[in-house]
């Protein structure tokens, strides 16, 4: 959409709220529809081809509307999970319209995501090891619990252990900064010899640092084994694997317990969506629930409902699911997938640009939209340049540590960022480096 | 802010949208303040008066685009909290300004907040234990430790027991269903004796079963005396705290470690907006800290900015203060208090409705917008009662179980309910009333 289209749409939907206020006294205060009135509604996917704003709009007051906020809210969010679930090509598992055991959730934050999923964890092993002996305290249980990531994972999982009350363990990347599977299986052989009790790995696909991806193939069957929770964080990288190009990075997700990425990332959805889908609900749900009765409902027998209250850490939640229903609409499949394959082109562009300038190395593989580059120099060098490229102010770079060096990393992420942007970048990075370097002569 | 107002202005903020979308190239990446730039440039209190639109866009035009996100986002949200903590009188020990070692934070919930302060609890008595006694693990302490709640408490408090892997018990309430000290004392002195650690205490001031308040002035001091961790959940009530007649009911805060309330409850601010203040912001960040390089910027060390990704669950955040600096200074101090007021006088006008008729009964004192009441009858006629009045879909009750009573909930709670509804209302349930009890004499 246009500035010029917002514009009008913007306008036509101040409009509709406001009429919506001004006639909300004619309205039913709860509403007429069974549980389960919206999916045969709605088409089962996403739409390959883009629709018009009037098309949805129309949607809205045929389909949201009578629904009201409940059960529109929840019932929108579950069809949503599945449509973006079949644009990754998630296994059926992991699908509410599978009518298995799994299906999806819309979380604040992957932070929030890996926390669920440490704790849904935590109680199910408690529970397996209460369940085999009686006597066994929380406490016995939760002293020996040891959760795992890779040394390349983000803070939130570190942190996620600490809330929990478990340990965490970085495993050793490889080369590439991946997560083997010898590293982990070396790891949760010698911890269960020393008594310990592994119960929660997570695999990251397209770490912070450099965008590497830990070994499914080999992580997950490690997992499976030792009977320990899965947890796939792709916060970044997951939206990329609507094409089909980039899906092979997810091999291996039919291992895993839970799944997560975050829409708001790469995938045009605004701040804040994070989607997690999980295999069986009952894990979540066994986690969190508590059922007062100023929160009972005529449904919640029925089997029929799904009550995300008891899949995350807050009560209360927002509607949004609309906004993914909108975006899904309005690009199409095929919009988004040419919207991720022009990020990744001009990465490669800007990776290339790098590669042909001697002073410059780049630091590791570039799969998606952030490039890891640094002088070939001293640590304090790029240093100096980030120091001076971010205070010029006309980009902005986040460093990181790949093993002892100092790289700078160029991330492709704004909605109109075009070839000239990237090749203007580089010029400055170049400007500032000559500059930089002949300072240093001196 | 009428309808058409809202049309109006609306309309210009979609404008707004989008002459900065189109705009953006000329805007630079990040801004050239400084940290602390923003407080000098607002008031240091609420407005009493209500402003204009055009005020408040002036100033989002010259004091926030300059700090962009950030630090834009985390400046105004110190301050509002300020203003906001002002507007309830909060001890100077809760204020950042006060250059003390509190000050406030939004959550996007109240289960978060209970949440945040029970961790931030739970790792200050682990470490005054450790230090103590080096010796001891985490494990062993978290097996002792023991939270307690009112048995009115709402059900987030037991889950946040749940999820930090701690014990949590119920006070038993008294006759006006509020915690006193003398069963709180009771309940410590029991748990102590018996090598339990009781470390944390959730009073409630108006409970989601009835609005009823828990006695701070005693159980209060009660926690200072026992080093336990009093956080105070005014999820609903706080909001009323802003008017000096229903202050006192917040007396004893200055006891308390932690305070949260939702403004989106009843302070017209939109969902989400959980605010938290704390006394000691350092137990708040000393439970979560955790600064990897790629989230590492040159302030933070300096001592003279808030990070508050430390002080919360997730770590992206959105910046959920503007909309409490468009609420406070649109209606002003003055017309919030009288929102509130209005709300109060007309959960009153309902209750003497009920009090005038023999069939009914009020089950609970009414302080603010809810009043819990019934049919003189057995449980089955009010819950057939509540059946009836929510299937004839006019207007939706809560029921809540007070003791062995099942009650009915009638909350005050629309922007802009009027007397006349509440006639309405009530003319309503009686007709109901009258049917129900004609159709079980037959």
């Amino acid at each position: 959409m246009n500035a010029s289209e917002f514009r009008k749409r913007g306008k036509e939907m101040v409009d509709y709220i406001a009429d919506y206020l001004e006639g909300i006294e004619a309205r039913q205060v709860y509403p007429d529809v069974e549980p389960g009135y919206l999916r045969p509604l709605i088409p089962a996917s996403a739409p390959q081809e883009p629709e018009t704003f009037e098309d949805i709009m129309t949607d809205v007051e045929k389909i949201i509307m009578p629904g009201a906020a409940s059960p529109a809210c929840t019932e929108l969010e579950t069809v949503m999970m599945d449509w973006l679930g079949k644009m990754l090509e998630l296994p059926e598992a992991f699908l509410a319209e599978s009518g298995g055991e799994g299906g999806g959730v819309i979380q604040g934050s992957a932070s929030e995501a890996t926390l669920v999923a440490l704790l849904a964890a935590r109680t199910k092993v408690t529970r397996q090891l209460q369940m085999a002996s009686p006597e066994l305290s929380q406490a016995s249980i939760m002293e020996k619990l040891v959760a795992y990531s890779s040394d390349q994972a983000h803070s939130s999982v570190e942190r996620a252990g600490l809330i929990g009350g478990v340990k965490i363990k970085a495993i050793p990347s490889d080369g590439k900064f991946a997560m083997r599977g010898s590293a982990l299986q070396e790891a949760l052989e010698r911890d269960k010899a020393a008594g310990l009790i592994p119960f929660f790995v997570v695999a990251t696909l397209g770490t912070t640092p450099c965008c590497s991806f830990d070994n499914l193939l080999e992580v997950g069957p490690i997992c499976t084994e030792a009977n320990v929770w899965l947890h796939i964080d792709a916060a970044y990288a997951g939206s990329a694997f609507i094409c089909p190009e980039f899906r092979h990075l997810l091999n291996g997700v039919e291992f895993a317990d839970s799944f997560n990425f975050n829409p708001h990332k790469w995938l045009l959805v605004n701040f804040d969506c994070s989607a997690m889908w999980v295999k069986k609900r009952s894990s979540l749900t066994g986690a969190f629930k508590l059922d007062p009765l100023y929160l009972k409902h005529s449904h919640q027998d029925s089997g029929l409902i799904t009550d995300y209250r008891h899949w995350q850490l807050p009560l209360g939640r927002r509607f949004r699911s609309l906004k993914m229903w909108f975006v899904f609409r309005m690009y199409g499949v095929k919009g988004l997938q040419a919207y991720i394959r022009k990020h990744v082109q001009l990465s490669h562009e800007f990776e290339s640009l790098v590669r042909q300038d001697p002073c410059f190395e780049i630091c590791a593989e570039v799969t998606l939209g952030l490039v890891c580059f640094r002088l070939k120099g001293t640590n304090e060098q790029n240093e100096a340049l980030l120091e001076k490229i971010n205070s010029a102010k006309k980009i902005h770079l986040v460093p990181c540590h790949l093993r002892e060096k100092f790289v700078l990393r160029f991330a492709i992420c704004s909605r109109t960022v075009e070839s000239a942007h990237v090749q203007q970048a580089w010029k400055h990075i170049r400007e500032l480096t000559t500059e930089l370097l002949r300072a240093q002569k001196k």
